[in-house]
This record gives structure tokens, C-alpha cells and sequence, in this order.
């Protein structure tokens, strides 16, 4: 990947608050592929004391998005049209890892997965599966 | 619905930290119904600066919950197995607003719907659908 | 509707050879909606002998699809980029109807939703709710 | 596997009616894996003269419900009750073929994933993936 993709990604991350608010992290990035990783904080948790969905979905959509973004142009940037998530297993532990990936690329629509896992005494347990379509704008 | 079910809902719904992080409150309930807003928050944002999809889906999927919940026995849980979401427009705006409904209920699976609105200046504009399946649980 | 976009749409319809396949007729169609009813045939069957689900998918995404192209300029066609399907009830009865409805118009994305009926003697039951994105191509 | 499980999938999708009028074969069975096929037949065609979307749905979602059936007790039958199709590119070649895997199985839900690909002239091409949820059925 180009250092100027990369420097896009990373800055369009910083601009996303919510991760901030979620305490999230892009943690790896290469053409194609994306890893966000949160704790699960005592302000992200569902009724039952675990992760919520919402940070699943938060970590796993972005993840998917910057997978996609990795293959694009300089001037464009993605949007997420739509995202399924099924829901495997609680998030219980101390983390959740988000790894998304571009299944087909292509200049009107980039079809993407993401998995989740939760992160619980160094163990990884599959958590999510979110499939989706993210949309490339051309900002020039 | 009975009161013992409307005090379960809430305090299930207060009990989801994630929804203090990101301000949501649960505004109507009545039977198959829930609505839930939250202001659009500066640490709520996706990178344009616009809600982030995140708090859509958080919204979404607890109303969708609730209005599922609030069909069940006084002994049962719900919990999301799987929810789509389309984005129709950005979230712009002061906040969102999502109406969540219950399309097929059923003792093994209750098939939802969710609507979220992002209004500005007291108009609502329809940002979101989401379509998905809760499952109950039994806690006894 | 102008007659020539209707025009196109039942030589669209005609032209699908699966339509014919499975004994699906075009029953209705108005601007942004459009019905389409199948008999449950000998030929397409579940292993328990009801209706198979992709006869309700079959007719499902395509007056989804018809509900989007009845809005399209007439040199435009539209394909189908991704669709779920939530299974309600099991396709007991005589004949399928599908109501395909559009959910948001767009240039580049049309989102839509459609609700499949089994019909046994005269009444009408929902088996299934299906929900899509329809991407606009222009043919010129 | 063992042969009575592999004698009931067989006979499941021998009563299918609707795989025999699609041409459908199954032609591959493991524990959480099933692949069945379908040529692309003159009656199953979209408007463009691909193959239809329904062709795809029925063998991807059919392969998804064998391999999940592949895992349950004998006396256990499985049912979709939602299942997603993005579509990647048209079914253009001579046939299709589904290969249908359990991305986590359950006693109340099991997970499921399908890659549908078009064969022309002996190249596989991806155009379709589905991810799903199948309901476990008791039938004594």
C-alpha cells in the first residue's frame, strides 16, 4: 500500500469520534485487509455485562470499510451501503479484534466480511460474522 | 402491556451502559413498539462528521429488542442472532430517532423491524432500515 | 407510468425464462410497486412438500426489482446486488403473491423491500419479508 | 459421516422437487461441507439470458441446510430462516455450483456460509456469496 493511502486511512480513523469514544484501535492494515481492536469498557456493555452489539458491529464495519479503502484511489473514500451481522457467541473477555477483508472489489460496489472475536485470557473466541457492501465515492 | 413488563424493559435498558455512553433514551413503549432517540453526540461521529453508523445500529437494534421484549413472558430474554442494516442517507443532523417493530412473533425466533430518522431542525428524514431476528430466552 | 416504461418492463418480464420456469405472472405494477403471484407447482417443492423457498425468493426479488425499474428512466435496467430473506411461515397453500415495494430511490442505489404471501383457500398468510438493493445501469 | 445421516440428506434432496426442476446434483458431502450443482438450463434464465438469481439462491441455500444437516442427530430436520445473497457477478458459463459450510454450529441456531461459483469453460468464477441462519428441528 501506498504511504498516502495508508496516511489517508490512518487520519480518516482519527476522525471517527466514536472509536475514540470506544476506545478503539486500527492495529494492522495492508492492501485488501483491516484489524480494529477495542477493550470492552464499562461504558460499552449490553444488559447482561457483555460487549455490545453496537461496539461488534462499530469495530467490524469500520474494519470491512478500511479493507476497502485500502484498495482505492487517493481521492475516493467508502461508504457502507449495507451490513448483516449474526451474532455467533456472547462477547465476554477483556477484548474485542475485528479483522475485515475485501471479498470482491470493484469500482461501483466492494462486497466485504468482517470477523469478530472476542479476546479472553489471550483466547480468541469467533464472535461475529458481518458480510456488507461499502460504496467508493470520488471526492475530486 | 403489564407493568411488570414495562419495569423489566427499562431496567434492562438501563442496565446496557452502552446506551448512557451514547445519551439514548428510551422514549415509547407499548406492546410489538419501542422507540429509542439519542442526540447525535461529538464523540458519536464518523469521519465526515456525520452519526456514526454505530449509534444507528445501537438504536436500531434496541428498539427492536424492546419491541420483541415486550411481547415475551415476564421470565424471558431476547437477544439479537442477526440484523441488517441499509443506509438511506447520512445522519445529519441533532439526533436520531429509531422506531422498532415486531413483524412475526414467535416462541423460537420474533422476526423485527427498525426505522431510524436523523432530525434537524424538527424534521425527521428516514436514514436507516434494519431487518433481523431476535431469539428468547428462557431465564427460568 | 409512461406506457413505454411499462412496456419494458412486461418485455423484461417475459424475458425471464425462470418466470415461465416456475408459472409466475406480473399481475401488477404502478409507480415504485409491483406484484407478482407463482401457483406452488409440482415442480417446485421443499423436501416437506411445501412451497421452496427460492419460488419466494424467485418472486420476491423480482417484483422488488420491477417496484425499482418502474422509477428508472427507460434506458436504464437495474440488477439485483444483494437481498435477504427472512422465512416467516412455511409456503403452505395454492399460490405465492410477492408485493415488492421501493424503500428509498436513488441514482445509484435503489433500497427495497418486498412481503411474500402463501394464499390457501382465499386467505392470505406472510411467509416472508425480504429486503434488497437494486443498482441502477444505464444501457445507453 | 455416518451412512444413515448421508442416506437421510439424499433422500431430503431427492424430495425437493424444485432441485429436480432446476437440474440440481448433489455432488459432495462431509460433515458441515455439502456441494450441489445445477447446469445453467435454457428455463432457468434472468432477462439478460444469465442464469437467475433464484438458480443461485436455491443451490447456495441448499447446500448451506445440507451441510448444517450433515452435523445434526438423525432425527433432526433444519430450516432457513434468513439467508443473504450478495451477488459478486452475473452466472454467465454452463453451470453453477454451490459449496455450502457451517460457520458455527448449535443446538437452537447454526450458522452457515455458501460461495456459489459460474463455470465456463472449465474457469470458476465467484458471483455469489450467501450467509445464513438454519433453526434445528426435532422431528420425534
Amino acid at each position: 500500500m501506498s504511504p498516502l493511502i495508508e496516511q489517508k486511512i490512518r487520519a480518516s480513523f482519527a476522525a471517527q469520534t466514536m472509536m475514540q469514544t470506544l476506545g478503539a484501535t486500527l492495529d494492522h492494515l495492508e492492501e485488501g485487509v483491516a484489524e480494529i481492536s477495542a477493550p470492552i469498557l464499562p461504558g460499552s456493555l449490553q444488559q447482561q455485562g457483555f460487549a455490545h452489539a453496537a461496539l461488534t458491529f462499530a469495530i467490524g464495519d469500520s474494519a470491512a470499510g478500511y479493507a476497502s479503502l485500502s484498495l482505492m484511489p487517493e481521492d475516493h473514500e467508502v461508504l457502507t451501503t449495507e451490513m448483516k451481522i449474526n451474532l455467533l457467541a456472547p462477547g465476554k473477555g477483556d477484548r474485542l479484534v475485528a479483522r475485515g477483508r475485501v471479498i470482491k472489489p470493484g469500482r461501483r460496489l466492494v462486497i466485504v466480511q468482517s470477523d469478530v472475536f472476542a479476546v479472553a485470557e489471550g483466547q480468541e473466541r469467533h464472535i461475529a460474522l458481518l458480510t456488507g457492501t461499502m460504496m467508493p465515492v470520488c471526492l475530486t
